[in-house]
């Protein structure tokens, strides 16, 4: 790829960046992921590869502002309409376009090509250790939902049934799942090396946060009806 | 303190908490927090401890709406002004205005009175960990501020000397030198074991974020400019 097409391409990906937890950076970091497991994979279409992981997140937006779009087929389209808008031929735009309608977790589509596999990877890889832990946060910030929910009872839910979300959900949903999911050696490779990181993280969160509830709550009810008001 | 009291404290508070990152969770997590810690100090106004815990962030929405606004000392204010309104009398309200007043880290007045130094702690204890390293991310999100910065040749900062606002930049600045501001030795000891929740968690960020630019970069260069466009 030359530098005009990768630049014209880059402005384009960074004019539909939007909300913190998918920002450009996360782009730049899928790139360089992919590159990095492109490397042991035979007979990859860097163009095609380089094209896909720019513009894999540019229909967030449109997601984030009708949560019944799919960011991946909306994207897909986009991307397609763009690149064939811009001169590259439409079987070019076509392999682009599968590759960014296959990269989502929660896909219908799988990956087929080698370079929608690659791009799969490394965008799991981006949400696979405390990168994922720190990109899931800031979305619940993004987003205005909690780190977790309480039980009828009052007690802190570790997320595994819940059915509101929280950030506690989305950990059990889909962070301490993803690695089964790599589609390449190198990938799952990278983000087994990632995987305690977010574990340790979710379990401490969770210990520190039960250790508030657990001890302070029945200190409170003794406070509470124990003398009547004075002041 | 008699329950129609809290409950009247209570919904105050609730209807005054709107980032995700300090809502009523966080408020009551302090309240707990506090409560343990009293139990090893002598000599504390349960009353005073409970409403100032309670009240401790309403000041959040004025801070959020302009930076300007100090929370502690704005939620001073409002909270003597909830209490006399309510029937309180005037040497309790400014005993809670003190607390609120003195519970910013970035204080100008420190808490004098053991409560306030209670609230200080119990406050502290809630970002000194994981919980901490949680809510600052998840504030990231709802201020759109990103996790790290880009120095100038174009690696990434671990926040260290960073004029641009990032997680990497509040936990340099913030998180990490957390443990020395304690007053209490319950407070400290508490914080001490989760110290290494966050210290891990910032490592492992540091190293997955770097991996990615480091290995990724160069070979992106490689295959730009390696070829002339072929599409």
């Amino acid at each position: 790829m030359d530098r005009k097409t990768y630049s014209l391409i880059e402005n384009y990906m960074v004019s539909r960046m939007e909300d913190s937890a998918h920002d450009k950076e996360h782009v730049y970091r899928v790139l360089y992921n992919a590159l990095e497991i492109a490397k042991t994979e035979g007979d990859v279409d860097h163009d095609i590869l380089i094209t896909a992981c720019l513009l894999h997140d540019i229909g967030r937006g449109e997601q984030l502002r009708d949560p019944s779009v799919c960011h991946a087929l909306a994207g897909g389209d986009m991307a397609y309409a763009f690149l064939t808008g811009n001169g590259f031929d439409a079987d070019f735009a076509e392999k682009v376009r599968h590759c960014i309608r296959s990269h989502r977790y929660r896909k219908s589509e799988p990956p087929q090509s080698i370079e929608a596999k690659i791009l799969f990877d490394a965008d799991k890889l981006d949400v696979a250790g405390a990168l994922g832990i720190a990109r899931t946060l800031v979305y619940r910030g993004t987003v205005g939902e909690p780190i977790y929910s309480l039980l009828p009872d009052g007690s802190v839910s570790d997320g595994e049934n819940d059915t509101e979300p929280s950030f506690f959900k989305e950990y059990k949903f889909k962070l301490e799942k993803l690695c089964d999911k790599f589609y390449t050696q190198k990938g799952r490779e990278l983000a087994q090396r990632r995987r305690s990181h977010a574990e340790e993280f979710y379990k401490a969160l969770l210990s520190e946060v039960r250790e508030s509830y657990e001890k302070g709550k029945a200190e409170l009810s003794e406070h509470i009806d124990r003398k009547q008001r004075s002041v």
